[in-house]
C-alpha cells in the first residue's frame, strides 16, 4: 500500500480473498513503507503494517499492489521499489490491479512477458514497461507467477479468476454468488477495450 | 461504521463517493462509535472518527450504512442506533448495503415503505422489519430518502443509481466507465433473486 492507492483496486480483491479466509484458509494484511495510516484523494484511511516488520521466513506467497494516482510516484520510491522486487521475487505469485502493473513492469520483472493495464490511461501506463508484451484487449493476463488485471473494478475479476485457476472454477462461482456479483469471467474480453484508443480519458 | 462490516459494502459504494469528489463535489468520512480502527473478519483496518464528534450543524447530507456480520450484533447496540437514528432524520438521503437495511428496518425508519436486502440471507434478514414492504428481486430500491440495495456487489450499482438520479445517467456513466465497471443499471431486476428462497447460504 501507499498513499493515493486507488480504493477499489485494493477493497475489490480484499473482498475475494478475505472472503476465502473462511473456506479457502487465505489470510490477508496490508503493508506500506512507513506502516500506519495511508489513505487517498477518495478519503479512505487504511490502517497498514511495516514493510520492514516482514521477516525473511514469513514472506508472503501472494503479494498483491493496486494502482491509484500514487503509482506515479512510488514507482520513483527507491525503497518502496526494493521492497516491491525482493517480495515479488520469493512470493509464489505477484497481482496487479489497474496502474500497479507499472510497479512489476518498471523493475523489469514483466520484460518479455505478456500483461495488461488500466484502459484509460494506457498509453502512458505501458510505456513503463517498453519490453513488456502488453495485451491491450484482456480483462486480466496470467503469465507465470505474474497476473496483471485491467482498471480498477477488474482487479475482482481476477482476483475470482486467480481463485479459480487454483480451486477450481466452482469454488470462484460460489465466492461470487455469496457477495451477489456478476464475475466478469472471461479473461481475454474486457468491456472497455475501446477506451485504450481514446484520446480523452474519464478519470 | 462498525466491527465486522462487510468490506465490499464499504468500499464499492467509496469508490463511487470518493471518485465523485473530484467532479460533483462529494466528500466522505467514516464513522464508528468509538472512533479509531474498526476491522473485519476479512482483516481490513479501517480508521474512523468518533460519531459523537459530529456537530449539530455539520450532520452529513447522506448517510451510508454498509452490512456485514457486525450488523446482527450492532443492531441490538442502544447508543450505535440512537446514532443512527439521529444523522438518518436530519440527513437528506439514507443508503444502506446488504444486510445494513436491518439498521433501519429495526429501528422502524422503513416501515410501510419499499426496501431490499441481502438475498443469501434474506429471511433472516427481513425478519428486522415486519412493516417493511420488502422487494425480492430488485438489485436495490428507492423509497422517499431511503436507498437499500441488495447483497455486497449491489451496493457499487446502487451508488451509480444514486448518482443517476441526482446527477444524470451520463454522469454515472461516465463513473462507471472511469473504474471499469460494467454497472447493473436495471434496479429492479437482480441476477440473485433465486438465492432468497435458497436454503444453503453460499455465505
Amino acid at each position: 500500500m501507499y498513499d493515493d492507492y486507488e480504493t477499489l483496486d485494493t477493497f475489490g480483491p480484499a473482498q475475494i480473498f478475505g472472503t476465502a479466509t473462511k473456506t479457502l484458509g487465505y489470510k490477508q494484511t496490508f503493508y506500506s513503507l512507513e506502516g500506519g495510516e495511508v489513505t487517498n484523494y477518495q478519503g479512505v484511511p487504511l490502517m497498514t503494517k511495516r514493510l520492514d516488520s516482514i521477516a525473511d521466513d514469513a514472506r508472503p506467497d501472494i503479494v498483491l499492489v493496486p494502482g491509484g494516482w500514487g503509482t506515479m510516484k512510488f514507482v520513483e520510491n527507491e525503497e518502496f521499489m526494493r521492497h516491491f522486487v525482493k517480495l515479488s521475487e520469493s512470493a509464489t505469485w505477484v497481482l496487479t490491479v489497474c496502474s500497479g502493473s507499472a510497479f512489476p513492469a518498471k523493475a523489469g520483472l514483466l520484460d518479455g512477458k505478456h500483461a495488461t493495464t488500466n484502459k484509460s490511461l494506457y498509453k502512458m501506463l505501458i510505456a513503463y514497461g517498453p519490453k513488456v508484451k502488453w495485451n491491450k484487449s484482456a480483462r486480466w493476463v496470467v503469465d507465470g507467477k505474474f497476473y496483471t488485471s485491467s482498471g480498477v473494478s477488474a482487479g475482482m475479476d481476477m482476483a475470482l479468476g486467480f481463485i479459480a485457476d487454483r480451486h477450481g472454477q466452482e469454488a470462484a462461482e460460489q465466492l461470487a454468488k455469496g457477495i451477489e456479483y456478476v464475475w466478469n469471467s472471461d479473461k481475454d474480453n474486457d468491456a472497455f477495450v475501446a477506451m485504450a484508443d481514446e484520446t480523452n480519458s474519464p478519470l
